[in-house]
């Protein structure tokens, strides 16, 4: 099978998992939530988050997807959570995400705030379900899973990364790479760390992951920079320039695009570096997987 | 000791606690995300449900607080972060809480949809990382103590209330109820069965408080509907007539004042006769809580 039918095939795998794993409404006086985090997360998303953990879990001699799922379902939800967050008018505010309209746009902000509650919570609730359903050695390792997601998804994470984005108004290279670490890449390299100590990886091996998060997650935000600047709205499904149009200094403002692609490219050459370290037939898809986000066009 | 002073010794206790759990600032980038943490949580609550979790902790025969106060922290950061994401503009929009500004209106919207976020991912971070520390019987009890608290806190109780609440115009007493048992009993049930589990109380036990803290919970939120119309805003330190200013419909609007007390009564007895089940000293204090919540003027 091609990289694209298998990545395709994977994201069809996600999507199931999500499906299965989105609470169902029992209230006629609040379905507009579950409708709200729904639409959400089934719009038109990449699933680079739980695809990464399926991965790491696989190469790390995991072969029970089963048991991963509800952290791959948790993972998506914390990462669209914090996308309906950003986009809300006090933030980015986007009118775009995905090629539709945002979560406020579509059903309003109060909702939408409620909404990306709503998703954080139900990643928790998600986990927690998992690790009190397993065995005690196995609850051990979920909860380390819980503890590598949740650690990247907050203040020393995701949400101190996108406090800073928010409110630094001098934005030297220190703070770009400071944001785009926590903002971005935490989520990415707990995607990986997580899946490898969810197959019961060994402790070089969970850190050889996080490097490789570290690496794909700088590069693939530095590449969002580059697309916010090159591409058109149609391409990207989100509105371009708005880095731009908020006066925010990026990799692209500051190093230009060519260094700014060639950064890329050296982040991208030390993860297949580091990819290259494991000893498993299973790892081609990620190394193809790598190069797609680098060449990705949205 | 009497009551009154019980009562501050335990508030005390309480925020001594809240102060540990806490999690410190380590970046000159996004301190202002912990300040806006810190300045919510570390207002003039109640502490009601932290000490509500305590004590049924304690009638259950739990004997060592150290091991409950990761969950009576994540409680308190989980009804905090409810409370900062409930006074937005795009909510309730109330400038005072507690005798103080809303944390939007001192840092700003941006920052409390954030501060909020990271209580909520706090509260979880913290749960976790009990569970992982402790023998492997325990942390059966304190998972399923997560769960409890989790569910309380997501779309099939606090947040499902509020959307209620938001998005309900025509609120007749089946959505009055709705919302109440969801956005306020929810968690107040939670606090007192995770206590229970905590403790290794029998499901009855558990079963027992979560009929306790419905009743309390709704009890609450009637007496709140009432001190809205009967308190002075020095008195109640938020705005007064807030929910009339909404237009929205009350038990106080419905029944009228003097129902709604004799219904605060009503399940306030109810809520006693249950206690009264219980054979244990420890009940004293939760008794006479229990007045003190019917009797507060805020």
């Amino acid at each position: 099978m091609n990289f694209s039918n298998e990545l395709k095939d994977k994201q069809q795998v996600v999507e199931k998992i999500l499906l299965k794993y989105m609470p169902e409404n029992a209230s006629p006086y609040d379905h507009v939530v579950y409708n709200a985090m729904k639409y959400s997360l089934m719009a038109n998303g990449k699933r680079i988050r739980p695809i990464l953990m399926m991965e790491s879990y696989k190469i790390c001699g995991g072969n029970n997807i089963r048991e991963i799922e509800a952290f791959m379902a948790a993972m998506e939800m914390i990462h669209t959570y914090s996308l309906i967050h950003d986009d809300l008018p006090a933030m980015d505010n986007d009118d775009y995400r995905r090629g539709i309209l945002t979560c406020h746009k579509k059903y309003g902000e109060d909702i939408a705030i409620l909404a990306g509650d709503g998703l954080l919570n139900s990643a928790y609730e998600i986990m927690i379900d998992a690790c009190l359903k397993d065995n005690k050695v196995k609850a051990k390792q979920k909860l380390t899973a819980c503890k590598e997601i949740g650690k990247a998804a907050g203040v020393k994470g995701m949400i101190g990364g996108q406090v800073a984005d928010v409110i630094q108004n001098d934005i030297t290279m220190d703070v770009i790479n400071y944001i785009h670490i926590h903002k971005t890449s935490a989520i990415i390299e707990a995607s990986l760390t997580a899946g490898a100590v969810l197959a019961n990886g060994s402790m070089q091996k969970v850190e050889t992951f996080r490097k490789i998060g570290r690496c794909i997650g700088l590069a693939f935000q530095i590449q969002d920079d580059i697309l916010d600047i090159v591409s058109t709205t149609e391409e990207l499904g989100k509105q371009v320039g708005s880095d731009n149009k908020n006066g925010k200094n990026t990799y692209v403002t500051i190093k230009g695009i060519e260094e700014s692609r060639q950064i890329v490219n050296e982040l991208i050459e030390k993860a297949l570096d580091s990819l290259n370290s494991f000893d498993s037939s299973e790892k081609e898809f990620l190394e193809e997987f790598i190069f797609y986000l680098r060449n990705r066009k949205k």
